[in-house]
């Protein structure tokens, strides 16, 4: 990692300016996870949660916080959203002792001067954040984990492929 | 864990009613991490990143995230914060090839009708997801993790202490 | 009808001070309709509209605008609302060709200096543009309609029901 | 109206895809109505609403909210509009006892890769919200109806012209 | 003056916590000045700007932006207001030269725990940032001065008047 | 400066249509000024303020503005901006008994249909507000003044430079 030369020099925040970046097709994807009893897991599959339908609220909400990533982060661009879209798997409890755990993974799509990581993760974020807003009830100990870069493409500094 | 009664015949969501709750002063604590190479966690130290102050960014987007939860959180009740603080921590690797940790741990107080769990975990997730805005030039790696409710006072259903 | 005696003397807008009403309980209760061909009652029903859960989607649109009421309406109070529950129901098209719909109905409730009408009937609207939204694809004609306020109870100007 | 063959196998919902399809010109054409007593048309006409000019605050606030149409029906993408017009009419009851009615009629126009149905049914609609508002201390009887597309323009799926 | 006691050891933000504050009824005044071309006046005054009815915008946005204080300003805390007015009056130029000016005064007012400065302030300041919005197709050269608090009540640090 | 003949016949408010405005590369830049007893100065300089570094807020508080602009401005247009950055410079009091100033300049970056003044304007005017909110524990008649635009470039109407 090499030192970063371009620091402001009285170490202020600052916004980059990507005005002269070719407007690309830009894709990220990123993951995340909820970790929660077994028991949890299974309201949540049964739709027995008192709040409602838990996976289409933390989708919606994903999407509304992608969206709005720009409000959220404050040096961040402000860029269009193509796509955003969301996918939950149940990952059960293996047979020792384990917790359960709910896998998030987000795709967002845009045609800009920048790159949307950054859409990606809020996505993924807040769609974990909705999830134990809705079953925190019957469980306050969920923990949201692994939350992660999983890929980009499009833009100057090339793809990227987080490791396995 | 008791099956939910009181669930929609129609599994539809709910925003719950706490019009009858008591109002009281509650608060609550979160803390979350974002797991980091450690030369990254040695440039946020030596103030060496290119967007500028890491962690008073980070701060701030935590700030205003808590006081839009209500905005974020789909079926969450909007509520008057009376503060919202965070802490941040440096948690270097140890010798044995470990990566380094930024912790961050957040309280929140307001005097209401319901918990604010959510409040305090928005504002550790959206600081952990600047730290990642803002240090991504160098460390697309990063991962965020752990990030859960310590302990929340106030209000009928009792306190709440996470196990250590 | 009288006249408005209090009138500013330039005409100018002006948001109501309601720093002396008292704190009470306020509910209200709105209803609206989206009027529509039968066959797009029916994928709804069948849940087979390519955006997905419509009714869903449309329940958790209503709870967030009610919730930024004061932002989409200028010259309304912020309220935190205790509760904003929304139903939906299908009327079939009946024998002699008319179109079905689909009515929506609000319930908001607070503990505050003034009303929350508006924030019913917000609900409401944009229940019903959601609805449009998911299902435009297949009917563009659609149409919202009977918007208006059921009841509202609470406050010093008593009581209010709409005719039937 | 034939079956939906790209249904998501899980019926969740789905934010569509835009990114492949053409950037033009769109336009988009709404109208609604407020359905009132006479003597509150009157009241309107003549300037003497006690919350104040109600037309120009109706108007700002239809601008303002197909601004942010994004947020406010969750799957809808975002779109830089380049513009946003309304234009209200008065129809003054007939002689047989019927109601006065307030017409809102909306233009917006945006470059880009999807249509903006969403933001003038927007526009008109949290006009007619607001004229509520202002309105509502001499007529809570108000009703909002026929909300509808009246036209759209560009964009692969053609144009579309509402029947009168 | 004296020396900040309470000073956070690292220097990092902070928001206050006021919720052992006493909830008592808090008011703030603020004015400001938009410096002009009297020509430019002269067309606000005739209504011959082609944006439209400047007041009436500038007064509509001032309140808007006062509701959301707590997400411009980062350390502010939500307040519900309870009222927010504007008034605006046209200084013409003296004889001698001077230019023309546009005054903006604020009143806010709330229950709560601290007090609304800072809505009064944001009141005045977008008000003033609209009338240039609205105007400066004619004069670029208008100036935004005198932006200052000009008195507040209530709250345990007691009342403050501004030199006149 | 010339008749407005555009201007609309019922006088109300219109947002302009842009649509047909070639896209270009358009940038702005701004300034302000905060008026403050000199020990005020002297205290943001050496960090002793209570809330925490005050730059830093003011730099991501205006940066925040920025962005959400078209939500303030009512009938400004949506503008994805490329860069925004904001300097401070301090102006000590001089020998002459003379208030000290803050400086606050801005620039906004961005490739459209429409000038980003108002960005640029908006920028400076709320890192002013935020600069006050956390020193007015120790300074409540700070003002702030002289905010107008320094510059533009691009667009058909040319370049604009303020006189000196």
């Amino acid at each position: 990692m090499t030192t970063l030369t371009h620091l402001d020099a009285h170490g202020d925040v600052r916004m980059v300016d990507v005005g002269d970046k070719a407007v690309t097709t830009r894709e990220a994807w990123a993951e995340g996870y909820v970790r929660m009893q077994p028991a949890t897991l299974n309201l949540i599959e049964a739709g027995h949660i008192k709040k409602g339908n838990v996976l289409t609220t933390a989708h919606l909400a994903g999407v509304l916080a992608a969206k709005k990533t720009d409000q959220l982060i404050p040096l961040c661009h402000s860029l269009p959203l193509s796509a955003v879209q969301l996918e939950f798997a149940f990952e059960p409890a293996s047979a020792n002792s384990e917790p359960a755990r709910l896998r998030i993974q987000s795709w967002c799509k845009t045609s800009g001067q920048t790159g949307i990581e950054m859409e990606a993760l809020t996505a993924v974020t807040v769609a974990a954040l909705t999830i134990y807003d809705m079953c925190k009830a019957v469980d306050k100990a969920m923990t949201i984990e692994g939350v992660r870069l999983l890929r980009k493409t499009g833009g100057k500094s090339g793809d990227y492929v987080a490791t396995p």
